[in-house]
């Protein structure tokens, strides 16, 4: 069980997960944004959802110990481990080829939504919706009058957040390729990710 | 054009709205949440999307002169008129039967979700899926850290929201049976709908 990926930058995997499975997500050059989606094995139309989680939470940004619900509000993840500075976002949409029209590009230009679709159809299961990601490591800040700013993401390298499976999952991870605005520091990076094993997990 | 519709407390409607079109949501009572959907006519699968309207605005909470965009990134409505204190929230799923079951309820209850459904299966446009609505007048606020708290809707007897269409679409919209937290005062109410006339526009 125990193994290593690693996503290269600008691209996207799916990786299957059985219940009590716990995977390691590792910004390995630190800075990088990584958009994170869960989808049920047994039925792909249950999917991780920002909007129930943040209704379960009543944050707008989950924690280490953290569960992570889906659109029918059951829980699919939980954050078991996070040791980055804690920021995450659950408020913006996965970019995509008119999000990067929208900024001024003008040729192609690989995307988290694009990476997702291409992820899972890899693995057999092809879809055509793209949920709200969970995105890992991204800075979005909120004031008190709701303006939202985004920031380069401050995590460091090696800094890691750890998911677990609750019930059996395609995780489908995105090493963001944002390279416009400053959420990837303008240098899009790989990440690592690693299976825990369990003697970890007792540990963990 | 002109013609005012009433939605019953706990119950919803789905309205089919031209480009140019504008309906005036009108809070009669005061204090009630009312959850709004947007499906483009011409492909149910493009829908109001607060994840992208997010991105778009910078913002949490669209305001009076903004546009509303789609999950492919195209404007769908524009909110040209604000007469509440100016509280949506675009952070929270609709209420639905898993919603009503954690907080308690063990009969059946009235829910946005079901209310969604059942609007547009009613004109004949089943879906299955059911989008994060703009919960027009529901005051979710957030803290420093992020925190959310739902807060009873600050929205006074009469106070109303205008949305235009900026293409055709299907507008779906939710009297909020939620009764169980404070956001609509634990007596969700009906509200009323009018149809801005032309005339009106040039003025409004």
């Amino acid at each position: 069980m125990s193994s290593s990926i690693r996503i290269a930058a600008r691209t996207g995997t799916a990786i299957e997960l059985q219940a009590g499975d716990r995977l390691r997500i590792i910004n390995t050059h630190g800075g990088q944004v990584v958009d994170t989606w869960a989808f049920a094995i047994q039925d792909l139309n249950e999917h991780l959802s920002m909007e129930h989680t943040r209704a379960a939470l009543e944050r707008l940004v989950p924690r280490a110990g953290d569960s992570l619900f889906s659109n029918r509000r059951q829980p699919l993840l939980r954050m078991t481990e996070d040791t980055s500075p804690g920021n995450h976002d659950t408020l913006i949409a996965a970019c995509d080829p008119e999000r990067y029209r929208s900024l001024g590009v003008t040729s192609e230009h690989a995307n988290c939504a694009d990476n997702m679709r291409t992820a899972l159809a890899t693995v057999g299961k092809p879809s055509c919706f793209v949920p709200t990601p969970l995105n890992l490591f991204m800075h979005v800040t909120w004031d008190q009058r709701g303006e939202l700013t985004w920031r380069p993401a401050p995590a460091c390298p090696a800094d890691a957040v750890t998911l677990e499976a609750l019930q059996p999952v395609w995780l489908v991870l995105s090493a963001c390729p944002m390279d416009v605005n400053a959420i990837n520091g303008h240098n899009p990076q790989g990440v690592d990710i690693q299976r825990v094993l369990p003697a970890e997990k007792l540990t963990g």
